[in-house]
């Protein structure tokens, strides 16, 4: 680490090593410590400063306080039909996402498609991790979590949904997947929170202030609530994803977690929901004349995929979801990863 | 039918009747005539007129120019793990979902989850009908399907994805599942359309002309393209609805469905991406404290989802998605369905 303008600049690794020894200073033993650290380091690995280290003193206080199990171990049921269940035995998300993708690809493989049915565990992070690591072993995925009441439905002036985030990855020959991983809020909240930090405002149409009016004001969102992206369509996605993971489920919705939470600045426990689809069995050969390349017969599904991809990538000002995100590793790598000091200073002391 | 200022004005039985007669004099047998009839009548029951009459003329020309198969018999597959292929003999969309909602419910009974993967179908209406037939057998369900190039994705200029609809049914106690059914367009082209014949302006973000300007005329988005609704966000779901009702299943994306068009006015053939889940399945038993209502353990799915339901609706300014267009039901039985008189007379006489 070095400082340079009240910033700490770090390489990614020692991200990683940062956010592992500050877990395990918490209380977390060190395969579910690393397994965390990891996601930690993907995230600001790619500039994803919302999810990266930023996010580590809440996960530390929710260790200290006992709210998150740092010791727990993954348990997986015996898959039901195309439903694996799994029990985050109330510790961190990604020790959960590192045990299931292999055994929930396998199910999808088998099955076409499967759900993983996640249940008590501490989401605090983007998905395309999880979606990402199923897409690694050959499967299309979605995910998506409800997360804490800070979104006003459509029409209402009052908190309720959470940011509930998506997120669907789908492989690609080259190994990268298409990815995209975003909150069905107009913005995330640490995306607010951020811009309060940075003394930054906002659009208007993103949140409304505790009177429900429209503001600018970050600090004043924070205290009111974000508005659901694209209006009322963004609103009814926030709703499939509140019944998605939380009752279809048998998991918390997002102001059952609040009203159940302890408010030590950590997640709340709740439920994910994750379907991964294997395109090999859900695809049917098609041999009718104009589908697909006009030999349609032979054409794989990543053959196809990629003739959409061709043309989106072919168009002007046209990027695909997630090249932004992997665009910014090179200059990460070049140039560090740069936080806060004070918030250097909180993770060591923490 | 009686005539009222340029209006033909029918009872919500008229429109079936109307409908059904059409279909058959341009070709169709009386059982996919019926089943598209019921379609149409549901949408003007429901006050959505962009899916009600208005498409009849495509319907027919479809099936005049041999593009629709109006004898078609839905081939429904041996289910292959939690998959139900189904292919839909180049016929119309409603007489599949009649036959499938049933074994597709089944099938997501005994595995939890289960896809409906539809292929060579015409699909030119709301998607509502699907997911409601799903959630009438106790099933929610997701569906998409993707439609012919008119939006640009975010960044571009040029039409490429189609307006690619999603719906998403949760069933509900009292029988009347939340639904909702919207395009990942800011817009349906219908709509678009219906401004266009209505001589309405539409909203700043709509829609792009064929420079790929912003537009409020409509028949200038009709020559351009429509925008994705949510900016970046929805144009990342368009991109998902085209890889899951395309690739995924192996059909047409919205590009390659046009490129084989014989361009008759009426649906082009293509595939349909339909989820069943069965939350009795999905669901595990929480006993944890805190969870659901602070005795969860007996709390079923229904209980738990209504109390979303009930925080939404307590809320001012909020309804639930579908209750608008159910809302409409009673005026529409009480003033009847009202369609231009020009639009009547070329049903009659197709």
């Amino acid at each position: 680490m070095r400082e340079e303008n009240d910033q700490a600049v770090l390489t990614v690794e020692e991200v990683f090593t940062l956010a592992a020894e500050a877990l395990e200073r918490a209380g977390a033993d060190s395969h579910n410590a690393e397994a965390v650290a990891r996601t930690v380091q993907a995230a600001e690995r790619d500039g994803c400063a919302s999810h990266g280290l930023f996010r580590v003193p809440g996960y530390a206080a929710a260790l200290k306080s006992g709210k998150i199990n740092g010791a727990a171990r993954v348990k997986i049921s015996k898959p039901e039909g195309s439903v694996l269940k799994v029990d985050g035995d109330g510790g961190f998300a990604p020790p959960v996402h590192e045990a299931i993708a292999e055994p929930l690809a396998d199910l999808a493989k088998r099955q076409g498609i499967a759900l993983g049915a996640l249940t008590n565990l501490a989401h605090f992070s983007a998905l395309w991790r999880e979606t990402e690591l199923l897409a690694a072993h050959g499967c299309a995925a979605f995910a998506c979590v409800s997360y804490m009441p800070m979104v006003a439905p459509a029409g209402g002036k009052e908190r309720l949904l959470g940011t509930n985030p998506i997120s669907f990855a789908w492989p690609r020959p080259d190994g990268v997947p298409m990815t995209f991983d975003q909150a069905t809020a107009s913005r995330a909240m640490g995306d607010v929170q951020i811009a309060a930090r940075e003394g930054e405002s906002l659009p208007l149409g993103v949140g409304i202030d505790a009177d429900g009016k429209d503001t600018t004001d970050p600090n004043e969102v924070v205290k009111g609530a974000i508005l659901p992206f694209g209006g009322y369509k963004g609103s009814a996605v926030s709703i499939m994803v509140e019944l998605l993971a939380g009752p279809l489920l048998g998991e918390t919705l997002s102001f059952e977690a609040a009203e159940s939470d302890n408010k030590d600045g950590g997640p709340p426990l709740g439920g994910e929901f994750i379907l991964a689809f294997a395109p090999e069995k859900t695809r049917v050969n098609q041999t009718r004349a104009g589908f697909g390349g006009k030999d349609g017969a032979s054409q794989t599904h990543a053959d196809h995929s990629e003739r959409l991809f061709a043309r989106l990538l072919a168009m002007e000002g046209v990027r695909l979801p997630g090249d932004g995100r992997r665009s910014r590793r090179p200059k990460v790598a070049t140039n560090g990863v740069r936080i806060p000091k004070p918030l250097y200073d909180k993770i060591i002391s923490g």
